[in-house]
């Protein structure tokens, strides 16, 4: 394998040989302002480790799957949800989402929120809620005001 | 399961609900002042993520496993040595170390070198190199440079 051993941080979250990819095809999905960065991909381990980043006041797809994440905040900050809960997240902060859970990560208007994901190599693919779906989430008053942004 | 959705950052590269453990058992190898915490560990994911943090002058034991480790950076800056090549690793750096390839990470003298470090949840244990293997090592200048420190 011709993996590089050693690829620097270039600055502002970008890395030598690391290519700056759009999150989703466009039109895919809902989202806004959203990079995509593959920072680890090897076929000996069972996980990817990507990089997100959303610019200000961007946000990432409302969506569950089975597959679970484990996210490093590692720039900014902002809000996710997760369920029907929300958390203001910060650099360094530890985010779980479970298996089949609705969430969506949003940058603050002042600047960008950058995230590390770890997930697993072998997944299902995303899925985006149904008009049921969105009435039910909008039951909960704190969701309903965070998907309604 | 009842694995917290949010932890978020104490500060100083600690977490909430993560203990910061011993690196590994005393005298079972070879390593000085470095600090280990296991961010991820989910059943359902193929990876553990970990958090590892070397002292002022620290280093972690030099050693080689089949498994791979994929790390980033995010603490200090210090150097690592892979195989026959020395790095000098700062923060957000990304370093892949193959199969069964000798490494080492060592913390500059003026701060710690603080690293994620993502690692196949079922993996072989670590090889400690024999007089053999170091005297073979030390045929190449800079890591006989490197070790020998």
């Amino acid at each position: 394998m011709s993996i590089t051993t050693h690829r620097g941080h270039q600055g502002d979250f970008t890395w030598e040989e690391v290519p700056v990819l759009a999150y989703k095809q466009a039109g895919a999905a809902p989202f806004r302002d959203v990079t995509r960065q593959v920072l680890f991909d090897d076929a000996a381990l069972g996980c990817q480790l990507r990089y997100f980043e959303v610019a200000p006041a961007g946000h990432t797809t409302l969506e569950r799957h089975a597959h679970l994440h484990a996210v490093m905040i590692i720039r900014g900050h902002g809000q996710c949800l997760v369920g029907e809960r929300v958390f203001a997240v910060g650099a360094h902060d530890l985010v779980h989402i479970p298996s089949l859970i609705w969430h969506q990560f949003r940058a603050d208007a002042d600047g960008p929120l950058g995230f590390l994901c770890m997930v697993n190599a072998e997944r299902d693919r995303p899925q985006l809620p149904s008009a049921e779906d969105l009435l039910a989430l909008g039951q909960c008053g704190l969701v309903a005001e965070f998907i309604r942004r």
